[in-house]
């Protein structure tokens, strides 16, 4: 560890608020534990908890750093004690417990992924988070199996854009939602079989329409609000939602008469606060089944836009805005 | 079928109301069509639906039988084409799709159970409805496993009665509410670790103190309304919610933040309307893992009364007072 500085650049919160609460600080370099690996960031993707973080709402768990930053992709730089797998310098993307938002950040070794020759590293940084909630809920929870008609509302998010190609590539039919006719055009550039601009059509009505009778099967929301009732409304006989987040709101009025007639399962879950072992299992299925996808380009990474680290604030107020198709990227 | 005789003795519902709109009546007796056996009707098992049908808010579904009665148990009398499983005289219980309320019923092939030798006809009719559909939602459905928590309420119920002795019999631990002390003490009596009064006791507090910060793992619900909300309380981390029906009302403003944070499932279905292939699927399950406990007594069908087929009105009654424990059973 003799090139390891003992101070690194990180990204603090002061405060809470908008972008401008973020600051560029001087911390001493994290060394890893058992079990650890340290990593030489070369990118860390944006995502909408850091967003949350930073406005003060969904604080960090307990035990995880508090520097934002979900996922990262560099070089292993050190290893800490059993920690075998991967050799110092090999090319790694990681979902963290935080932290990612600086030079240097500890990954969990098992939360780690090799990346694949020909990615990028900006691109591989925007791999962990969606790729483990996607496949998580809708593939591990949700059972999505090729054939079946998969719903999605953010189409152009970064869960969206995994989800539509991930669903895809299964061999399944996707509905997508956006907010505008660019971002359903978008949507269909990565395979969407249907868009629908939920500002100017009833995507209810719409999926009623165009999908038919038998429903959607499968339905990742972080709308909540009203949208879980009309979710409800458009699944078909032993349809599935799950929930990742409620940016409308969770409390809503239903009619379980239809959870019953229908046999629906009704979900929900959140990675962040999940053991390793949980996230380490859901890395070893993405390799199996996803890496090779990443590696000969049947699935990608969309990539919206990369900020340099000391233009993190920038980087914020572009998600703010929630003009982004696809990942954000920050590069170290 | 030489000694089957032209016309029967069935129960008939002439209007929709009370009892009274029971009637006797004398109807061609059916013939088993392809994959269909007659049985001799010795018993016929009351059922929440049968009282729903017969105040005409749950109508029989289209193609089944308009007489009431949703499992029987008696002698196989005559075969159709292509059901080569029993013989005549075999003693059978079966799921039927209405027609239980006569002298001789129709079954599907599949949805029979051969009656283990020691086992009455009048408890073998007790046994499908409600072995079918605890089997189907707790085990199949909500997949309890030993060691688990879980609850049922309306423990006194025919339901209940039998979920609480299944739940047991496959190692989980077990909650009972029920309406009153005497109910509770049967609850207890056939193998419930806790039973809440809910007349007296809030079960939510009941179950935080008594089962603690891990909560339930499985609940069977058929009360709905404020219920479901209170259920969601109740369930631990990755708890599952099952509803087969919602007397006090489907309707409910839910939380849904609890569903993601603790992982829940909620779901519900309703056995009536699932094809053939589904309910012969169920039937072969009980038969392997459930059978060989009705045949050497680790359950039991709990018989609250029998009535004679002519005393219908009576038998109807005693369920419409809600102070029967275990099944209510009419002899033919």
């Amino acid at each position: 560890m003799a090139d390891i500085p003992a101070s690194m650049t990180a990204i603090t919160i002061e405060g809470k608020g908008g972008p401008e609460v973020l600051k560029q600080s001087t911390i001493e370099t994290p060394k890893p534990g058992p079990g650890q690996v340290l990593i030489k960031t070369a990118a860390a993707g944006l995502n909408r908890p850091d967003v949350m973080q930073r406005q003060g709402t969904y604080p960090a768990p307990k035990g995880h750093s508090t520097i934002p930053g979900l996922e990262v992709a560099g070089e292993v730089a050190a290893l800490g004690e059993g920690a075998g797998r991967f050799k110092i310098g090999d090319r790694v993307m990681a979902l963290v417990n935080g932290g990612g938002y600086a030079e240097y950040t500890i990954a969990e070794e098992p939360c780690c992924i090799p990346v694949p020759e020909g990615i990028k590293l900006e691109e591989a940084a925007g791999f962990p988070e969606t790729f483990f909630t996607v496949w998580h809920n809708v593939f591990a929870r949700c059972h999505l199996t090729a054939d079946e008609w998969f719903m999605i509302h953010g189409g152009t998010s970064g869960i969206g854009v995994t989800a539509i190609q991930l669903a895809k590539a299964f061999g399944a039919k996707v509905v997508a939602t956006a907010g505008s006719d660019e971002k359903c055009d978008a949507c269909k550039k990565l395979g969407a079989d249907l868009a629908i601009n939920y500002k100017t059509e009833d995507f209810v009505d719409k999926v009623k329409t165009e999908v038919g009778k038998a429903g959607i099967n499968v339905i990742l929301d972080m709308v909540g609000g009203d949208y879980i009732a009309k979710n409800i409304a458009c699944l078909g006989d032993d349809g599935r939602l799950v929930n990742i987040a409620y940016q409308k709101g969770s409390k809503a009025e239903i009619d379980f008469l239809r959870v019953m007639l229908k046999r629906l399962t009704i979900t929900g879950s959140t990675l962040r606060i999940r053991p390793t072992e949980v996230k380490g299992a859901i890395a070893r299925d993405l390799e199996e089944y996803v890496l090779p996808m990443l590696a000969d380009g049947r699935v990608k990474v969309v990539m919206d836009s990369t900020f340099p680290l000391a233009d993190v604030a920038k980087a914020h107020a572009r998600m703010d805005a929630g003009n982004h198709i696809g990942k954000i990227v920050l590069t170290v």
